[in-house]
């Protein structure tokens, strides 16, 4: 009888090699599947170690063109934020990753789909929702959440002795006292001694960006340029201009890491109802959004602005809970989608010592009128109009008055 | 037979005194209006001024704590923020303002008030809206929106001819080529060469942060405590421990102007249809929100939150548009602060370089359990319900897909 | 020199009579334009009285077509009922209208629009900001806002003196001592004696539909199709089935009137911040709204009704308000119509004694799945996955016990 | 050693009775609480039924006044509707039972909960939420979704011979073919026969009211008054007047059944992503709503009137949800009371023939006001403003216009 195949969403850490082992030794095939979303890696080696523990076979995927395209520059476009200040890094690359776990469970014909994702996270939802929705029949084991797992493996030393037992060769770094998740657009850290929202970040823990101290005292000055809301090009200041997608967004983390631009630490709600502390650094994607909201704001009507921005908290919430594919985000997107289409400029900026600083911003369309709003000419604009606007509007200010006078005489 | 009395609202610049004549030509009892919410004026100057000019009174109002007690501090509780960016500086200053401007207006018995507001900006509507909310009956005198003045004085040259022509001193330095509105929260700055909005504000321009080029090469810590949402205490690197709410805000904006914090450059939606460029730069306050965001998150549960951020920014709306006096904001203010009940606690800041950096947060009482999100223990937390909670909300999304098949089966 | 020419929106009433007979005084040439949008007119008589009175010309405008297929249709599509119960009939016709209007201005060449709304009305509002939005550069001549007309016509009588002194007949039956508004799709009443809201509007003031007293003691059961939310054929008993649009509206309010269908009561908030009563009855249009509420319900993903539902409470607030033509409403027509996309089924009705009952629908590609919720059958559902689901979802109620505990300690 | 103790939510029905019998088999302590919510039951002889199979006690619990006072009057002065049509009389009764269950739990020092709720409905979410928030400690045994039941189970066939192995007693009316839930403020009919959303539910399913081929021919005339939102007395056509909440709430079902009031047949979301067929019936709910949504709007400023809705329909939801115990949910009802200080007063209603029309509403203080919405006085209003109302909000929509133009000439 064949073995039944698993495709494990493989990072070549102590965890995913663990259960890799574990599930071998439950009699699976496994395939080991490793998403290349940008994060440092090498992933030769880590080939090899999967290979070495047993990977009937091992996936690598170059997904860092299609992370970019198909959801970092959607979210800018979106202008998608959770709780007002997470980019949702880690929340963006689950699908994206999602999608090629899926081809790959296609192509060997697999049964299940397995991941390393803990029961208390976020991940494991947007990993799971993610492929329930590309694939609806597929199973998925959850080993963080098997208690045959997790009664076996109730710390990281029980990880280590498996390891060692195994031959599972182990990184000879001592691990840091927090949890990492990096990708192209940003690196997460949490748990550990960070769980104590108390505490401060230690300043070498980040790994994306400069701290201050050690950033130049010159500031950097480059133009973004969109079109329909999604980034087209970058300026940069020996006039340089740079429209192919990887390229810009590499150009944009860079010039972002040196500038340490895009630091967040915050405490967060996690879909499950936790709250949880992360610390987050994502330079590029920092530039893009502050970009975009101010050529937004500048280009969009007024009220279609606030219709949009009420889409876009909602399409933030989506991504976050890992309803990225889900008929709600695929109408959202659809109606940020059209908003954006008046959303094309460019902006003008300066990067400095961990600030975005917009210059100015301009279009060839707009619905910014310097005539009509300057304090030197008419243009069509008859004052006196201004005087029967106020009076209509304090029409209900002044029913008000008279209600509460009503009220306090009928109360006394 | 008397004269009807008008109450201005009076700054000493050019065009509030050529009102003020003005409206004296046109043989009015005038009493000048000057509230101090905290700009950096020589009041007794200005007093002499309008004396000199012929005001039949000057009333000078110390506003500065009622300013933060009533409407600063109310507006960081509610997390204001409209357009999410701009802390609504000029805007809180007008009701406040326009309760001074009652309270004379009920003291000298008068029948109108006048302001020096123009035709086309959103202070006009803030000041008078904020005004027949308090007293339906009034009068107001919009100078800048009646053809008869608007026709005597058709630029900044008529000014001056009438300044020189009747006497009115001018200032000997040369007006900036742009307006501001300067408050305790914040200065602007907008029209003139701002108002093409790529041109980038002049460095010079800033006169309550300091260019990041001279800000200090060491950060400031600081502590600030929350007691329901309004800041309470502010805790400085020396141990100093500072509550009075006066001494507290100048605190914080000395601190924020020294590194350079809380400036914007933003396109922005007037009231009347507009768009219009400013330029803003509000130290302390951008210190509070930021606060105050992050301790609101920590606290708040996360559909509370949700809901309170929806009332937040339909309050900034409000405000920003003239009606802080209103049922609406009446409404949504008591609305927030009852969310604010549980937001109370202590936020430690790091001020560098422009950058307000969160380090950490604590309170008494909160909704993050370190022992529940911990990845260590499993507390109350049993990892295998995840599993169905995701699956349950699979369910709909599996719906959907086969909600897609049937469709393309039915459209081939 | 020629006349400046006005186009008139013309009813035929005593009103726009006067209007007319004062504007050809001021000596402007005056085109009539009458909009047939369904109301029960004699248009002849109408032209007839107009040319007599001196109208340069008579345009007579069928507008039923489109006001069904732009108007109504999208409405019902996009459920658009104003502050929970009004299906907004008026509203739709100004727009309507207003292009009408535009076409004949443009072919006259002409220089002014010219209407008979009030000052204290929405329609005034409606009709000038259509017309703004699709010529900017038109000019409006609102004779009941221009002191000089009404301080020569300060009442009803006032009219009627003018008019017997210029020729213009006057019809013979005494004036309703209430207004009303007419067209295809509803009737509305108000003013004069329903100006007191306690007040019972009379039984007699009914005009499209039955009192139930005089309603068939026999149901009537019909089918309504809809195809991406808009209503594609009716079928009634006899097997008959109307897909003409007019033929189909017809029939319903026909249907609707004779079994009594769509009356309101209601007290409304205008604009313009006033509270007005006023009575509606608009049989058609409540079966097609109450049809589509179910059949969309039934057939769109849960979370994007939400969604929707929240956009239609907007977009009816904008037809509302006289925005039909504007950046917003254009938007929000977008975005509706796509989730509309999945609404095509049909609706079965039981049409009794002023009620619309829903006695089933179905749909050949729909989310519902009877399979799935069977009580008989398992599906693909798990039962204990629900446990997760709810153990999940009860961690944060259970935090927000732990939080009151330590509130209430931290208090005592 | 002494046996665990479980508090049985019994309804007396074949499931609870099985289940009651399964849990003594599993040797638990089992004492059956029962709610009186106003369901049509002979409590004695469930009682008796209980004891019969072996229950340790039998709690019946008279929770009448507390669930018209608690749960439906707040749910009518919130204006709860979920999906725009049903007014939650099942999910308002499980916390109030809920309430009763935990007291039981905790008289009785007992160990679990348990009920009969099935596995794919929202009972068992609003039973088990309710509690978990009333006593995060408790535990839950739902035998629906044990697979130890459901597998002994299958189907009705096993309930009855197991009833009949067990001398369990069987009503000896054949069951109806659908399922029903029954109290004070509604009886809902769902499964079975219903399942099939395109059947027509039998006319001879209904028990609370009338078809309306046997309502009387004469309306029926009455008055509610509101105090704060919350119905304080009712006017009877014979000068009569109750203020007994219980006589109140069962005059207006009597009136209400008499003439057919308040029947709907739906499809609704589950919130476990479901789509269900329901069949509802709650007259005296229909009408309090009706009269209560007309007084609202009648004494709420507009603005108020919006923001408050918003958060109605955000309430309504976590109601249908089980969150009626909730952060979320206290926050939504504190903020929705609030807005109601201002609802007071009295509707005029004719019940007749399944309708509930509104004929007048008034109130001592009101934001109605008859002299400014006059057409024949001019009161405090000035029609010409309107003309500087107009022309404001028409900048926006000329703005866009001329933005339209420019892609138009930017695309050609």
């Amino acid at each position: 009888m064949t073995k039944e195949c698993v495709i494990l969403a493989y990072s070549g850490g102590l965890d995913t090699s663990c259960i890799l082992k574990w599930l071998l030794d439950k009699d699976y095939k496994v395939v080991c599947y490793i998403a290349d979303v940008g994060q440092d890696e090498d992933f030769d080696t880590v080939k090899t170690k999967a290979l070495k523990i047993g990977a009937h076979d091992v996936v690598i995927d170059d997904l860092k063109v299609t992370f970019i395209q198909d959801y970092i520059f959607p979210a800018i476009q979106a202008g998608l934020l959770y709780e007002s200040r997470y980019l949702l890094g880690t929340a963006l690359a689950r699908p994206c990753i999602s999608i090629g776990l899926i081809k790959c469970y296609l192509q060997h014909g697999a049964q299940y789909i397995s991941h390393g994702a803990t029961g208390k996270g976020n991940d494991q939802v947007r990993f799971e929702l993610s492929c329930y929705s590309l694939c609806p029949s597929l199973r998925v084991i959850a080993p963080w959440r098997d208690p045959e797992f997790t009664l076996k493996f109730q710390g990281r030393k029980d990880l280590l002795s498996f390891a060692a037992r195994n031959g599972i060769p182990v990184s000879a770094t001592p691990s840091a006292p927090w949890s990492t998740d990096a990708n192209l657009m940003h690196i997460s850290y949490e748990s550990g001694i960070l769980e104590n929202p108390a505490n401060e970040g230690p300043s070498d823990l980040y790994t994306m960006t400069s701290n201050l101290e050690e950033t130049p005292d010159d500031p950097y000055f480059l133009e973004i340029t969109f079109k329909s809301g999604i980034p087209s090009s970058l300026g940069l200041r020996n006039n340089e201009r740079i429209k192919n997608v990887l390229d810009m967004y590499m150009a944009l983390n860079q010039i972002g890491g040196i500038h340490g631009i895009g630091r967040i630490d915050i405490v967060e709600n996690r879909f499950i109802g936790l709250k949880s502390r992360g610390i987050y650094e994502s330079p590029g994607a920092h530039i893009l959004h502050t970009a975009h909201k101010d050529l937004e704001i500048f280009c969009l009507d007024k009220e279609i602005y606030r219709i949009k921005q009420n889409l876009s908290e909602k399409l933030s919430e989506c991504v976050y809970n890992g309803f990225w594919f889900s008929p709600e985000a695929d109408y959202l997107r659809n109606c940020t989608a059209i908003a954006q289409e008046m959303v094309s400029g460019t902006v003008k900026l300066k990067i400095f010592k961990g600030n975005v600083f917009v210059l100015g911003r301009y279009s060839d369309i707009s619905l910014y009128n310097e005539d009509l709003v300057s304090m030197d000419r008419h243009a069509d604009f008859t004052p006196a109009d201004a005087t029967g606007f106020i009076n209509i509007h304090a029409i209900r200010l002044k029913e008000y008055y008279r209600y509460k006078n009503q009220r306090n005489k009928h109360q006394s």
